[in-house]
């Protein structure tokens, strides 16, 4: 049995396919929906041809095994999709490539994988190498009548495409010499390799060549070896497959850790994660890096930050809150590190006594963060560092704090020339960075006290020196990632501010009424998820750090 | 001193608010965000007269005390806003009111919480009862030269507008009698007493009358008292106010500890979350129910599900993921249980055998939601109960699960009349839910392989009968919640499919096309977390459940 049975003609009555007009909350994605991954023709031609070559070599042997005379055609074929399992192996536990070591040595184990590499040698001996998450695993087929293995199933096996997902039962063996291909030590010596699904053989570009380091490059030049390298956009073109390389694996299970620290952390200080509305109402005066969209026949716009409503939960009666989710920017920036669409880790909280009681939270937030990525994602970060090189994040047990003022008399002193009272440009950020780290030996700090006229209208006043404000960012590795400060809760004094920021009172009426029912002090800080991610890990584009990034040319896939 | 010093003036320089050009990630929000929270004028009056009478009885006593020849004027008084708190408090550790009891009764405690009621006794003796979170606790005034308390003080406590913050220093004392107006057994007798923030006293609704329960309005009626009742539309425009109630305050805690559920559940089971993107390439054909708007010159809309990124997530190489995040429906659908933006629980994840394997997450999932909500979520349940009186849920520990034509002959032998091989309405399926709650004593369960007509293009057929699909819906309390079923993986039988379904071939080629890469048999499921914990609280309405609901008439606040 080949398992290459047809499917059974699909059903006449499914032409008639009506979508629930009350559909449940996981509704049919509509048309837009699947569109949605349009990537245009030009970009989708041009990488076509770097892959040709590439492909050139696996098109020469796709056809399947002829089953008809093989004694041993049951433990090889390929699997129909509704099937999802053939028999033979049905039942049985499941390996995970990341589990496999010595210990299981002469053990027989069942894996479902990816084909990452395949190699014949000669017509009796093929090498597949599987990839599951970060990790592979290389499979051994030599024909041999006792292991059940025809000439016939070493041919399908190196025919196989590239990234086609396959099951394998083998046992598991020491390999002769050490594997450079392959992440486990072991290698499997397969009895049984059915295709679950056939990728196509014209791949736009392979998982190998997406994960090779910019040292394999200066190797290459060196030995005179060609390597195809992927461009960022390429991969961005082809994110499924740029998703699978090891690197990328690693990254977005970075990003969760991170993300489930963010939460444990305030919910042990007695936060609640809130989720507050994307869709606000609009207005026209609605500025530049707003996306505005129609609402029930009403202007409307996608919220830029959970700013009020985080703030309207505070007022709300929650004495601190968190939340985790999508802010949009319609900004035109076409740098390293901004996007039109990211995840905002934001937080609220009363205030007690000072909003130093802020710079607390956020200090021991990071502190544990840090010490949680580099405890919990070791491999994680190993395997970004194989492909993307970078020093450890270096930071202080408890996190160096220093004011604007002697962060501008930093500056001074080392002959930068700098506005006095005025924000700091990406260059100042950056120098002063270097600054810091050369003298306190920390990547990670804060800067607080700005002056009033740099932060924003509803930022409250230093009580002893109205010329500063309660207010600070936090830099890591030179870059800006935090912004944090107590906002004013005193409606007179917010409509006050206002105005004298130019800001029409009208326009903000309804903001400002929302802390006349009794309103307790409170500040709060905003940083995004794959803005700390990359700079955690240096990555040198924020691009690297979303799993479908936004930016003002990309809307796709 | 009493606190009522001037402000220091304004700055001049803070005129020139210059927003940085390269926002933080916490960039100042827009002036749309701001004006987001606009209710129509109209609404407003409406409330304000409704809430006339209620603020007559505290339009009295307004006026802060004459401090001039009070010995005891420190003990006392009205705060600044840019002063957080009064020195002489200011150091020692606050008390929750939740925490206080038998045990704390002759310590001292420091107290921040609002002004709840306030109730005069002559001019000797006041009653102020303060709120945090779900509990209250009652606060007594006596004056006494020995406690430092004037007259003055007893005045300026009675004068305070209900809803203003304040903090309280006082020693814990067992009351003489019962408490009924407050959920702490104990009461404190007050030292001093500053306004933190003072409340409008003319409060458009107030707590105490968005807190009563039905219970309370039919034993009014008895009495002849006259209750103000707050209709769940004036309710939403004071959403800040509205959100203080216990009830309120203790669904969010529910939503909270849900969601953590539901991520940890999924973490142990091997998913990781991610996040998708909400903005997405849209066409003309978007259909109805999206959301369009302009993103840098192309059409763009908001995402109606996030099927299509996490299905690309597990071509991406990850074995389970999950989401939570917004999700947009321009339905305009005015029921109690649809919203245009809610918040969705969705997990997409490897099948290695069978679709079941995907009903076997969901069983485990919210059996263990249930459970834990039940255990965690005691005083909280209890705090809803008291306002919204409900049935706990029924469910079995080994969720129910049942055939679609199983749950069809349940109903036929009921006497309903159902189209055979048809979706079930809103009708069948509570009708439906009651059939099986009197048959197996249970308020949740499975029904499973729906009629693949009555399914989206992209379900995969049964492969023993295509009729048939690998789908599955889950209902709780007779309202169907979630919807799952396994996707179709092979690019040809989903372009085929989808033609079938009358499905233009080319508005979803790129969809069709990331599935051509390798692609392992993969389902799903999506649930929307504000319907989960309707049902589960057996509230009417979901926007009960959602922190600033949006329905078709209301974008704000």
């Amino acid at each position: 049995m080949n398992f290459c049975l047809l499917f059974p003609p699909a059903v006449a009555a499914a032409g008639n396919n009506k979508m629930s007009s009350q559909p449940g909350q996981e509704a049919p994605p509509s048309a837009a929906d699947f569109s949605a991954a349009t990537i245009s023709k030009k970009a989708l031609k041009k990488d076509a041809r770097n892959a040709e070559k590439a492909a050139k070599n696996e098109e020469q042997a796709l056809q399947p095994a002829a089953a008809a005379e093989d004694p041993f055609a049951e433990n090889y074929g390929d699997v129909l999709p509704g099937e999802i399992l053939p028999k033979a192996i049905s039942g049985e536990p499941w390996t995970k490539v990341g589990h496999l070591d010595e210990a299981a040595v002469g053990r027989s184990v069942l894996i479902r994988a990816r084909a990452h590499t395949i190699r014949p040698v000669g017509r009796k001996m093929a090498f597949v190498v599987l990839r599951q998450g970060m990790s592979t695993v290389q499979c051994v087929l030599v024909v041999s009548a006792d292991a059940g293995i025809s000439a016939q199933m070493v041919r399908f096996a190196a025919s196989l495409p590239k990234e086609s997902v396959v099951a394998v039962e083998g046992v598991v063996s020491l390999p002769k010499e050490d594997l450079k291909s392959a992440t486990q030590e072991v290698e499997i010596q397969v009895r049984k390799l059915y295709c679950i699904d056939r990728a196509d053989p014209n791949l736009p570009i392979t998982v190998e060549d997406a994960a090779r380091s910019e040292s394999e490059f200066v190797r290459a030049e060196q030995t005179g070896e060609k390597l195809v390298r992927v461009g960022q956009d390429t991969r961005l073109n082809h994110r499924v497959i740029d998703l699978r390389t090891p690197a990328n694996q690693a990254i977005f299970r970075v990003q969760y850790e991170l993300e489930n620290k963010f939460r444990e952390y305030l919910s042990s200080n007695d936060f609640i994660g809130i989720h507050t509305p994307k869709l606000i109402s609009g207005s026209s005066e609605g500025g530049a890096a707003v996306f505005k969209l129609e609402y029930n026949g009403q202007p409307a716009c996608l919220a830029q930050s959970p700013q009020l409503h985080k703030q309207l939960a505070i007022c709300g009666g929650f004495r601190g809150v968190f939340e985790v989710g999508p802010v949009f920017r319609a900004e035109n920036s076409n740098t390293h590190r901004h996007l039109c669409e990211f995840v905002g880790l934001d937080a609220e909280m009363e205030i007690m006594e000072n909003y130093f009681e802020v710079c607390d939270i956020v200090d021991g937030l990071f502190v544990e963060l840090f010490k949680h990525l580099n405890d919990k994602c070791k491999k994680e970060l190993q395997t970004i560092n194989r492909q993307f090189p970078f020093e450890p994040l270096k930071y202080l047990d408890k996190t160096l704090r220093l004011s604007y003022e002697e962060g501008i008399t930093m500056l001074k002193e080392a002959g930068t020339e700098i506005e006095h009272m005025g924000d700091l440009n990406t260059e100042a950020e950056k120098k002063l960075g270097r600054l810091v780290r050369e003298k306190y030996d920390t990547d990670f700090f804060i800067l607080y006290q700005y002056p009033l006229a740099v932060r924003p209208f509803y930022t409250m006043p230093c009580y002893e020196n109205p010329l500063y404000s309660n207010s600070f960012d936090v830099f890591l590795r030179g870059e800006e990632i935090i912004s944090g400060a107590q906002r004013i809760h005193d409606p007179e004094l917010l409509a006050k501010r206002a105005v004298e920021c130019g800001i029409e009172k009208s326009s903000i009426e309804s903001y400002v009424r929302s802390f006349s029912y009794g309103t307790p002090p409170h500040g709060g800080f905003g940083v995004g998820l794959e803005r700390v991610v990359m700079l955690f890990c240096a990555l040198n584009n924020i691009r690297k750090t979303s799993l479908f990034p936004r930016d003002p040319q990309r809307l796709v896939p």
